[in-house]
C-alpha cells in the first residue's frame, strides 16, 4: 500500500507547543506570578441558558422510544436549516433550505470541501493565514499562491493583475488580523471569480462580531456571489460552541462548474455540474450528520431568546476588545481589528520581532499572546491578542500594558536573543512560516477555528 | 476551477428511494393494511438510562463557567479513550491510548481514512458490500476489485491466488450478509496483508452482536494484525447511537508504511511512516473532535452499569434475530447471519429475484425488507431482514411469514414482472449494482452504518 505522500509536504507547527513550553518554563521558575492568557482563540463564557434548556430537552427525547431519534439526514434537520434560512433572510439574503448543510464545525467543512476539487487548481490564500486553508490543500497536492496581507492594504488584499487563481480563500472578519472586508472590496473578489471561473471559499466564522452595518456579514450580500462562492459559518464563537460542535455551510445551487468529461451525473444531463449536488454526495457518503441533541441546541441559538442571549455574550467579548483597543490607543501601539472582530492584531512596539515581543510580554508583565510570525511571513513583527478571556483578566492585562508602555515604550531588548526555532527570518518563503495546531495528544489543546 | 471529476463516476443509488416509493404507493392504495418495516438498519430502542444521565450531567457542565468545555483534543478526551483501552484489555488486546481516535461515527472515519492513501492503490471489497467502501474510493479515483462473497464460501471470501490488492475492506459481522469471519479466516487475511504490504480496513461496527466466544470481535485478536490493520468501531448499533453520533477508530503504532520519497515527517527521520501519525495529522487538520457532551454520553456506555444496559438492548435485538431465524428454519427458507449479527440474509424462496421477492412480501403480507441485489451483483436472489424493529412487530411479521410460506412456498409469480430500474440482471458488472443512500434531502433517511 502506498500512502498519499502529499502528507509528507505538510509542515509541522511548533507554534502552540512552543508557546506552551515557554509559558510552562516561566511559570515553573516564577510560581508566584499570575500569568494572563490572551493567546488562544477559545471562548470562556458558558453556553447560553436557552441552549442548555434545548439540549436537556433533546437528551430527554432520546430517552423514550416515542421521541427517540436514530439516523438523521446527513445535511441536517430541517428544524435547524429553516432557522438558518430565516437568519439569512433578516439580512435580505434568500437561501434555499437545500443550500444549507449542517456540520460539526467550520473546520471540518473547510477541510472536507477540498474533496470536490481537482488536484490541478491553483489555490490563493492570504499571508498571514488560518493554517487549515494551506495544510488541507497541501494534503491534496495542490499548488498554493499567497496574496500579501499587509498594513499597507489594511490586511485586506485585493485581486492583482497577473495572478491566476482557481480557488480563493477569504476570511472576514479575519483570523488572525481582525481585518474586515468592505462590500466594495468583496465585490472586487466576486467580479474576479466570475471572470476567471474561480471559486471563493468564504470563511464567515466571525460574522456575528460585525457591528458596523455597512460591513458585509455574508458574501452573498454581493451580487453574483451565489454563482462563485461557498460560505462557511460556525456557532463556535457566535454561541460558545467550540466544545459543542456545530456549524453550517452554504452551497448555492447557482454555483455551477463546467466539467471536461461529459457525463450523466446526479440526473444532470449536461456538462455543467452543481457543486451543491457534489457536496450533498460527499456528505451523504462520508458523513452521517450532526448529533440530534446538538442540532436541537443549535436551533435554540436562532430563537429570539437565543439571539438575545448570544448577543449578550458577543457584546461581552467585544467589550474586552474595546478595552484592549483603547489601551493600545492610549499607549500608542498601532493595531488592526478589535472593532468588528474578537482579534486584535498589533504592531510589536520598538520594532520588536513577534517572538521577541512574546518573551518580553511574558517576562515583563506575565501576559501571553500569539506571535504573528506563526501565521505566515507577513505576520512577522505582529502579535495577536484575543478578546475571549474574561473581563477581569482583560482589564488586569491592560493595566499591566499601560504601566509597561507608558510613556511610549523603549523596551530593553536582550543583546543576544535566544535562538528560536519558530522565529524565522521575515524574508523566507511564506511556506516556511506556516503553522498548524499542535498534533500531539493533549487534554488542553489550543485548537482554533 | 476544475472539480474532482472522479465524483462523476460514482453511481447514483435508487435502492432506498425505490423502496420508499414502492411502500408509499402501496400504502396509499391500501390504507387499511398495517405495513411492518424490517428493511432499514436503524435502531429503535432509546438510549440507555446511564447514557441519558451522563448526557444531562455534561449539558450542565456546559452551563457554568467553571465546568465549561471549549475546544477539546481532536482525537478525543482521555476519559473516553481510557475506557476504550480498558474495553480492549478485557478482550486481552493491548491498545495504547494514543492508538484510539474518537469520531462522530464509523461512516466518517471509513470515508475519511482514504485521504491517507495514494490514488494508485488497488482496493479489494467484497460483493455484496456496504456501499461507502466503494463510493469513497471511486471519489478518489482508485481502482476497485471485487472478492466474491457467496453461499459457497459462507459469504466470507478468503484471499485468492493471483489477486493483488493494496487496501482490503473486511466487515465482520457483515453488513448486509450477517456472516462472521472465524479467527482462522481472519488469520489468512492478516497473513496475506503482511506478505503483500497491504492494509486491512476492518469494520467492526457490529462486534457487540457476537455472542459466540470462539469468534473474533476484533481483528487484533489475530497475531500480526497490528502491523497491517485499522479497526473501525461504532456505538451506533452497540448503544443506540445512530442519531447521537460517536464511534472510534484504532490505528496501531506498529502500522508502518515505507514511503518512496525520503522525507522528514512528524519527527520521523526515516523512510518509514507510521499511519497513526498521518491519521493524527489528518484529524488535527480537518476535524475538531466530537462534542464534549456526546463524549461524556459515550463514556457512560463503558461503565459497568452502561455495559449491563447495552447488553440488555443488544439481547433484545438478538432475540428478534432469533425469532426471525427460527421462523425461517420452520418454513424452510435458507439464510445466513442472524446468530452473531443483527442481519438475516435469506435466499429468496421459489428462485425469486430480490426485487420480485420484495414486491411479493409487500403485497402478500405487508412486510418490507431490503433487496439483496441492492448491495451488489452477488446479492441478487437474496433479501436482508434486520432485527432492529420492535419485538411485537417482529413477531407479527414472522407470523405472517409462517402463514405465507407454510407449506414450502410456490409463490404466484406475475407473468410479466414490471420493469424495474433498480433490478439489474445478475450477470452485470458489480459496479452497476452498487447502491448508495438516497442523496435527496429527507427528514427520514434510511442511512445506515
Amino acid at each position: 500500500m502506498r500512502i498519499n505522500e502529499n502528507y509528507l509536504n505538510v509542515k509541522e507547527s511548533y507554534l502552540f507547543s512552543e508557546i506552551a513550553r515557554k509559558v510552562n518554563d516561566y511559570a515553573e521558575k516564577n510560581p508566584d506570578k499570575k500569568i494572563i492568557r490572551m493567546g488562544i482563540g477559545d471562548v470562556t463564557l458558558p453556553l447560553p441558558p436557552v441552549v442548555i434548556d434545548a439540549l436537556h430537552k433533546a437528551v430527554d427525547d432520546m430517552a423514550a422510544k416515542e421521541t427517540f431519534h436514530g439516523y438523521g439526514p446527513e445535511q441536517g434537520y430541517d428544524f435547524l436549516r429553516e432557522k438558518i434560512v430565516a437568519y439569512y433572510k433578516e439580512n435580505t439574503i434568500r437561501i434555499d433550505i437545500n443550500e444549507v448543510f449542517i456540520s460539526d464545525g467550520a473546520k471540518s467543512d473547510v477541510g472536507n470541501i477540498t474533496d470536490l476539487f481537482d488536484k490541478d487548481n491553483v489555490v490563493l490564500v492570504p499571508d498571514p493565514v488560518y493554517p487549515v486553508y494551506v495544510d488541507t490543500n497541501i494534503m491534496n497536492g495542490r499548488k498554493i499562491e499567497y496574496m500579501q496581507a499587509k498594513a499597507s492594504n489594511g490586511f485586506c488584499p485585493l485581486p492583482e493583475p497577473g495572478v491566476k487563481a482557481d480557488i480563493i480563500y477569504l476570511c472576514s472578519p479575519n483570523n488572525p488580523t481582525g481585518a474586515v472586508y468592505t462590500s466594495e472590496q468583496l465585490k472586487a473578489w466576486v467580479d474576479y471569480a466570475l471572470k476567471n471561473d474561480a471559486i471563493i471559499l468564504f470563511d464567515a466564522a466571525y460574522e456575528a462580531f460585525i457591528g458596523d452595518e455597512k460591513l458585509p456579514r455574508s458574501i452573498y450580500e454581493i451580487d453574483g456571489a451565489k454563482r462563485c462562492a461557498i460560505e462557511f459559518c460556525s456557532l463556535s464563537k457566535t454561541a460558545g460552541f467550540t466544545g459543542t460542535r456545530c456549524g453550517y455551510t452554504i452551497v448555492p445551487k447557482d454555483l455551477k462548474v463546467e466539467v471536461t468529461k461529459l457525463k450523466k451525473l446526479l440526473k444532470v444531463d449536461s456538462n455543467v455540474v452543481e457543486l451543491n449536488k457534489l457536496w450533498l454526495r460527499r456528505q451523504t457518503t462520508k458523513f452521517n450528520g450532526v448529533s440530534y441533541i446538538i442540532q436541537r441546541g443549535a436551533e435554540a441559538v436562532f430563537t429570539p431568546e437565543g439571539r438575545a442571549q448570544i448577543k449578550e455574550n458577543i457584546d461581552y467579548y467585544k467589550q474586552n476588545a474595546k478595552i484592549i483597543a483603547e489601551t493600545l490607543d492610549e499607549v500608542g501601539i498601532k493595531y488592526f481589528g478589535g472593532e468588528n472582530s474578537p482579534y486584535i492584531w498589533l504592531e510589536c512596539p520598538g520594532s520588536m520581532r513577534s517572538w521577541e515581543f512574546f518573551d518580553y510580554l511574558l517576562e515583563s508583565i506575565n501576559v501571553v499572546g500569539t506571535p504573528g510570525a506563526g501565521f505566515g511571513a507577513n505576520g512577522e513583527g505582529y502579535f495577536r491578542l484575543t478578546a475571549f478571556s474574561d473581563k477581569d483578566s482583560t482589564i488586569e492585562a491592560m493595566e499591566r500594558f499601560k504601566k509597561l508602555f507608558t510613556p511610549v515604550p523603549e523596551p530593553e531588548i536582550p543583546e543576544e536573543p535566544e535562538a528560536d526555532e519558530t522565529a524565522e527570518p521575515a524574508d523566507e518563503a511564506p511556506e516556511a512560516e506556516l503553522v498548524i495546531e499542535e498534533p500531539e495528544a493533549s487534554e488542553t489543546p489550543e485548537a482554533e477555528e
